[in-house]
């Protein structure tokens, strides 16, 4: 990114009428959308898509989620018939929606509209070793990396990382623990809505697999490997790829931000094209943002997932970019500036 | 409004295919607007208006505000081309803007397009006594409220009070530290960005101004006609009239809330028809929020005024309406539930 950009964008922006500064944080998203897309002449609305990467976890048998792991399955069916949250939200937005199976546990090879692109049928369990090998993840990486790649191809020019995953908030906090250098209870919640009990097996699975595989937080591909999954490990490889091509990446919650975390555990730079959407209930989320210097646009108590919040954020974005584009300036306006 | 409609709302909330209370408060806005809409069917997507009121202010004079006085007739032009913030972030979240000049100081009868409604030009000084006599309180409040009706009959129905008034976060400041049984210290900001001698200027007016004419707070009427403005009190009587007609009222920030605080003074379930925009930068606005149990949908720094906080969280409304009428049951999807 070229932050002399930011510079020219500022004095667009101070030139509008309004008292300078006055729109907050509009004001910030306009500036880093020129950075990104490298120029700070008006900018046009965003062409959005979200890519929703499916994948099953091991991890999930041991009854860390609210859900039995059939409902990825039929999440799917509900993404593809449009009716789950991220098709309502999406379309709201003016975002289309696209979905891969990257690694769930079930024949899905029927399924009309499906991106087929499994890697596994679902990880191992992490209490027991290692969730993939190394080949494992890097195809799942690929895959994400060629979703962005013909997304961008499509015509769209701005990508939200989407997930299903029964089971997946507990992946996402042994990662989070490592990275972040956290212990488990300090980024582990709920999910979805675990029970008392449930939570309790989920924090004793993350303690054991931390124990078992100790990952070495210094070696993201690693990370991914022993305590990672499949879909994760896609949206890492979805943003890498947005990020290299110059298209900007409007992130969800504690999910999509953990494969900003290894995302950006290889390639730093890449967080510059990130925009946080939303700042997940998830206490793990927390610690997240601190460490990729991300600051949510929205906070409105949503845990669901899927890039629902990422979708909603959209509209900010939209707004941000239209004030930038269509607001008359002090002169053109002839009021009486500063 | 109904509370038993909150519940059959909360009924098909829960029967939707995601995790229980996992949308947040978009799960609360769509409630609420069942409950003011009276009833738990489908919501339809809203036709929302802005009406931007504008109005000067003696105590302007008294270099309390960052730009001079003629910046209100300056900007009414820049709304009637469709240049502002407002009509803007209105374009963007599908909402029309409506101009009504209800005491502009000066001459404002040859504008196009403004709604021509004139109280008075400009209230007086607050710092020497009354701002306005009741009868021009009262009018002022006619003319919001007939706005309000007009703007339904033509089939608007979610209604964004918007404003427009160079030095109005000093009467705002005024009626918030009055109201709310606060220091003016602890209900004053820099409004549109005044400097530190500005600063200075608005905190001895405000403290002279409750010298001089020792509102009564039990007495919404009275503290608007010692220290408050013509805009203000039209807000108020469009967000009463509104509210008595069932019809759902997106508050801005800090002076549209300041409007609804004398009007929750003047009928308490009024404030039940409203959703707080967005959370102002101006420190009073915490202090009103807390007052009315409102809570913000939106914070984003931002600190424009004109009804533009309130635009930008019409995006997020729809999201939530969206979300209550067209996402899947899970019965619909054939997923799992709890």
């Amino acid at each position: 990114p070229d932050y002399a950009i930011g510079q020219e964008a500022q004095r667009r922006l101070d030139s509008l009428t309004k008292p300078q500064g006055s729109l907050g944080r509009l004001e910030d998203i306009a500036k880093q959308l020129c950075i990104i897309r490298g120029g700070a002449a008006k900018l046009a609305q965003p062409k959005p898509a979200a890519a929703v990467f499916a994948a099953d976890h091991g991890v999930a048998a041991g009854g860390v989620s609210a859900y039995p792991q059939e409902v990825t399955q039929q999440m799917i069916y509900n993404f593809l018939a449009g009716g789950a949250g991220i098709n309502v939200l999406c379309r709201q937005a003016g975002a289309d929606v696209w979905v891969i199976d990257v690694g769930v546990a079930g024949d899905m090879s029927q399924a009309q509209g499906l991106i087929q692109a499994k890697v596994a049928h679902g990880t191992a369990d992490m209490t027991k070793g290692p969730v993939m090998t190394m080949n494992q993840a890097l195809d799942a990486i690929v895959v994400g990396a060629q979703t962005a790649q013909r997304l961008i191809e499509k015509g769209y020019d701005l990508l939200i990382p989407g997930e299903m995953g029964i089971g997946n908030t507990t992946p996402c906090s042994a990662i989070t623990a490592v990275i972040c250098g956290l212990r488990p209870e300090q980024v582990m919640g709920r999910g979805t809505g675990v029970d008392d009990a449930g939570l309790s097996r989920k924090l004793a699975a993350l303690k054991t697999a931390l124990d078992v595989n100790k990952p070495d937080p210094a070696n993201p591909l690693e990370v991914l490997c022993k305590v990672g999954g499949l879909e994760i490990a896609a949206m890492c490889g979805y943003i890498l790829e947005a990020a290299a091509r110059g298209v900007p990446v409007m992130l969800d919650g504690f999910i999509s931000t953990t494969a900003a975390l290894v995302a950006g555990g290889l390639c730093p730079t890449a967080i510059d094209y990130c925009f946080s959407g939303h700042g997940s209930v998830e206490i793990g989320h927390r610690a997240q943002l601190e460490k990729l210097g991300l600051r949510p646009i929205l906070t409105l108590e949503m845990r669901l997932g899927e890039g629902t919040g990422a979708a909603v954020a959209m509209n900010v974005l939209r707004a941000a970019v239209a004030i930038y584009s269509e607001m008359a300036t002090f002169a053109e306006a002839g009021v009486t500036g500063h």
